[in-house]
């Protein structure tokens, strides 16, 4: 990777999301190498990919270059790449660009959608993780009312505008809620020449209520506002298949869609070479210490989503959230710096700072440790909590400014097909331009 | 295409680029039913295309939806769809997404780039006439320095950070400047561990000058402000090949450069089905009178960039830009309903405001009918004038906050490759993240 050998110990960070990108921002300047490797060139802000999938925001308001944010850091290195095999018993990792080795390997690898090993549900199913797939979504809703115009069979048409969100988690109600809103204020605009009341949402839980990270009250309140949106929210309903068709659960009831968004899950992002001993099948995870090491290896740590952490309050592992992952950086940049010197590492600690879910203008829920509302407040503060929480003041301001702009205008003009979803045969796009 | 017959007329528009918008937007209400056909849902602001391709704009700031220019149009339709067949004989076209007869036929459908019928050039090199191509271009241009740092060979590094541009248009030079203030302002911290020196931009131009449809003054302005930046004006030299990286012309000069961005032509973007009669065959442009009538033809138009009106002052047809288009489609409008009504039409006039071509912060060339100006003050001009012509106050918002943290910060946060356009491999990245 063309990297030059120096006179700090070497710390290879996979992973530049909240985790990753807190841990090389807090080692600034630190007796140590730092190479950051990432498939993409940008961090992600994932909590408003929903906004992007839904013509709210633009890519480039919640992406941010991982470059410039590392600028002016001493003996720091990025590469762009795609790690494929960890190799722990020589200390290196091999890549789609090459091999490094290191003295220390962080794994910040994040998550991926878990669709439990169903592969009709993967192959058919539009997952919503990366910027890539939220421009692919909001291109498919678009060209499924261009498509439904065409179409004179009712059923066919009812289906391209049946759109089923499988998971009601904070993703799932967003997107519900966003998708509620554009049928509300925009899309019988848009498509005068279409019934768009006959535009369907439904959010499929397979518990018995939304948001059950949350608190009852919570889950109450958003699915009420879900319903005054028109949302069909639909529990205790497990979706078993999608051929890309029908729906089938495990129940009488079934689903006719063009369109599944699968945010019922999530699972570790692991590279090969770790042996299953160190992390838990089920969810992909790392098993690690309270020092975010993991098990069976003195060098190497994991941080963020990737690491299960089995604490008292948090058997299962703390929340996949932004949070939890950037204290695990800032926390292992403080122990590496600690350990350098012969000194204890400290213990972490989850720093619960609450949750919170957005389901529409003046309609979130929030809960905080001690007490929990929701309403038009619970709305400006969460809208206050992203936008301070966003990197870089560019980013700030434009977002500010859409969101004003929606806000008054009930609108969201980013609703531009850029890159074609559906095969591009359709509408013959030649490949210059997708 | 599902659309319903109407008692009024049927105008049938192919474009909804700055002339067929312009046509449809005074139409609004007028008796006629109007179908606007465009292969994007979106209008491109293509003057500001480069700032895309360099990471100074994103991409939905300079796009907007064509269905929400037309709310509120009555008796209008859109469709999402390419025209791949004209039938003047049954008066009707055909589309990817089905046929359409009319009464009256626009062809509104722009100019796409001209490699002058060298296939190898347009195999290997780069066109920026819309989004996704200036897309590509952006991904181009950060992947080359991606791959530059992994690379010994001092020889092939060069070429990937040689960027030659071929044609000395306003197209070209803008975007000489915008490579040129990256270089100067923010690759070498990007890329601290590469020689950022040995970035080369290599502007090529067949003919003497560059700009040379401005004044001599203009010219030579543009030409000075480019040498201080930093970019190689090659003169009078005509390039003859490009196999991917060797650039060969007509001279002993050659190019080794993995980035070749063609701006050195354009042609009509013309449907099959007008004889060639009724065309120049050079440049692909449709022959029409001052009403911008089609030759040989009583209900076919067209306006724009397709549309060659050999007149007094311009015998060569109109400069092919954004003025003339919208007023043609202006006066378009205005005739159809005079002779709908059995006046007689008005022939074309075209009214020169003048052109423009920024370079680079505080420089720019501005000429009138009667005057040239350059510098500071031209370059305000450019940027207020391009701004108010953006459509929608959201897009006009965003572009100024962007602009003015770009100047204040010299900075461009955009440089995000989302979308890669090298082969996939190199990254290994998975199609759900493509």
């Amino acid at each position: 990777m063309n990297i030059p050998k120096s006179k700090n110990p070497r710390i290879v960070i996979i992973g530049g999301g909240f985790a990753g990108l807190a841990l090389a921002r807090a080692l600034k300047d630190k007796p140590f190498q730092v190479v950051l490797i990432d498939k993409h060139n940008y961090h992600t802000f994932q909590p408003l990919l929903y906004q992007v999938a839904t013509g709210g925001l633009e890519a480039g308001s919640i992406a941010y270059p991982i470059r410039k944010v590392m600028h002016n850091h001493r003996d720091f290195y990025f590469r762009l790449g795609m790690v494929t095999q960890l190799d722990p018993q020589n200390h290196k990792i091999i890549a789609d660009i090459g091999e490094l080795d290191y003295e220390y390997l962080v794994l910040a690898t994040g998550s991926k959608t878990n669709f439990f090993g169903n592969t009709e549900i993967e192959r058919n199913a539009m997952a919503m993780k990366t910027i890539p797939q939220s421009l692919n979504i909001r291109s498919l809703i678009l060209e499924n009312f261009e498509q439904a115009l065409l179409i004179k069979d009712p059923a066919e048409r009812d289906s391209l505008m049946n759109f089923c969100l499988v998971g009601g988690g904070p993703t799932g109600v967003e997107l519900a809620g966003a998708l509620a809103e554009m049928k509300n204020a925009i899309l019988h605009k848009d498509y005068p020449d279409l019934d768009i009341s006959r535009m369907q949402i439904n959010l499929i839980q397979s518990g018995d209520r939304i948001l059950n990270t949350m608190t009852q009250q919570s889950s109450a309140a958003a699915e009420r506002y879900l319903t005054d949106l028109g949302v069909k929210v639909c529990k205790n309903i497990r979706v078993t298949g999608y051929d890309g068709k029908t729906i089938t659960t495990n129940s009488p009831t079934t689903f006719e869609t063009a369109t599944v968004i699968w945010t019922a899950g999530v699972m570790g992002n692991t590279p090969d070479g770790i042996p299953a001993a160190s992390f838990v099948e089920k969810t992909e995870r790392y098993r690690v210490d309270a020092f975010n090491q993991v098990a069976g290896y003195d060098n190497i740590f994991a941080i963020g989503d990737i690491a299960l952490m089995a604490t008292e309050p948090f058997p299962l592992g703390h929340p996949m959230l932004a949070q939890p992952a950037m204290q695990q950086g800032k926390l292992l940049a403080q122990n590496l710096i600690s350990r350098s010197k012969g000194l204890p590492m400290k213990p972490f600690v989850y720093n619960d700072k609450g949750s919170m879910a957005t389901i529409g203008r003046n309609k979130a829920v929030v809960d905080l440790p001690r007490r929990h509302f929701h309403g038009v407040f619970a709305w400006f503060v969460w809208m206050f909590v992203h936008l301070i929480s966003l990197i870089g003041f560019k980013n700030k301001a434009v977002v500010f400014t859409n969101w004003a702009y929606n806000y008054i205008r009930f609108d969201r003009e980013g609703r531009l097909i850029i890159r074609p979803y559906k095969r591009k045969s359709f509408y013959a796009f030649t490949s210059d331009e997708v």
